[in-house]
């Protein structure tokens, strides 16, 4: 996968992508990431590359011409632009099954705007407009970073047998059971005897149970969505009884 | 605000904290930001920090003791331990209200984990539990990150005037309307008459109305909250029937 960004702050990304697994799919080379300062590409003789809003208003926009003219760039040297990214408040909102479908795609290119604004006639060159969230960011490239690494980790190869994906809060469409690791015992707080008990059939039903308690207790939303089976709907209509007694 | 962030992965933060908003926030001593290896409180001969889940299953999880042993080592510092958050997909989600929230206390600590997991006692410790939305990253640092921005814009001093946060989107409940910069006409591409026209009080409700417009189109579960005037109720029922037109 190519991934070019364009923003104004290229040192931002030095330390996420080099560490942890952005860095790993980096050297194995099943990516290749570009960071583009659209500075480079502007006209304006002082080299700036936002303006006054039309019609009045704080806030600086960013203009359209350096976004364009490194878009191009980016185009000509890669023989074409796959999913070109706004990060913006009004887009579809980021989640597991976006990141599935960016993984998909061959070449992303994320604009990092600013949270003043752009210039609206950027969106004409846009394929995607995906938000993070309701909040406000000082600028795309965090909010790029979290897409990017949720994406990456799903491309094949990044991820070793040890960190398998598969277990997940939300690849089940539930969120994950609790988990315990040594000591048994500490400062008071003990493992659950259920998982010391080497019983895996048990162990197995508790999880089950545990991860269908927890997503009914804190995120009764997915289970909307959720594809149970009947074992599971039996365990979930006895945790709704647990609770309302 | 002081932040201390509990990471195996110091190194990722260098960039990000260094620029932009939270760097200048930095600079102003408004904020004072820690990172500490939670590694160099290991008891574990290897320093290893994590170990295998109790009842087998993939993936390894970060263990209680040296998460416990650096949050002592933060408390008996800042004679106190303020919010302490940990980054978890079953938490209540991140948006601008959680932003302020956090805003509004002196002491925040991100205790960043990984992906794989951790021991389940960690939630004794923490106050709060906060998901950044329905995704799966490798680790909390770039989640941290986010949140940390989104909260450190929000202190007074760190926005300049000519920055000011009021007119973003969400702050009144509704999206942004477009905007515009110069050139008036960018490769057949024009900014609306109406933002030329120098008319400020018919600027203003074309605003409000596109405002109300994207809104409707993109987030109308955003509507359901809004606080709308009289006004702005009228303009919406005439969206809403050029629409169904």
């Amino acid at each position: 996968m190519k991934i070019d960004i364009l923003s104004l702050f290229p040192e931002m990304f030095a330390g996420p992508l080099t560490q942890s697994i952005i860095g790993k799919a980096l050297e194995k080379k099943i990516l290749d990431i570009e960071v583009t300062n659209y500075r480079d590409y502007t006209k304006d003789r002082q080299h700036h590359v936002d303006d006054y809003p039309y019609g009045g208003g704080a806030g600086m926009l960013l203009q359209v011409q350096p976004i364009f003219d490194a878009l191009d760039m980016i185009e000509t040297k890669n023989n074409g632009l796959g999913k070109v990214i706004l990060l913006d408040p009004a887009g579809r909102k980021f989640d597991q099954s976006v990141a599935a479908e960016l993984a998909a795609s061959d070449h992303l290119t994320f604009i990092c705007g600013h949270y003043e604004g752009y210039d609206e006639r950027i969106r004409t060159r846009v394929t995607d407009e995906i938000s993070l969230g309701d909040f406000i960011l000082t600028g795309g490239e965090l909010a790029s970073m979290v897409m990017i690494d949720a994406t990456v980790r799903l491309l094949p190869g990044v991820l070793g047998n040890n960190e398998s994906a598969p277990g997940d809060s939300f690849s089940d469409g539930l969120l994950e059971y609790p988990q315990y690791t040594r000591p048994a015992e500490y400062k008071g707080l003990q493992v659950p005897d259920i998982l010391l008990s080497g019983n895996h059939q048990k162990i197995r039903e508790w999880r089950q149970k545990e991860s269908l308690r927890r997503t009914f207790e804190r995120r009764p939303d997915l289970l909307v969505t959720a594809d149970l089976d009947d074992q599971q709907k039996k365990w979930l209509q006895s945790i709704k009884s647990d609770n309302q007694a």
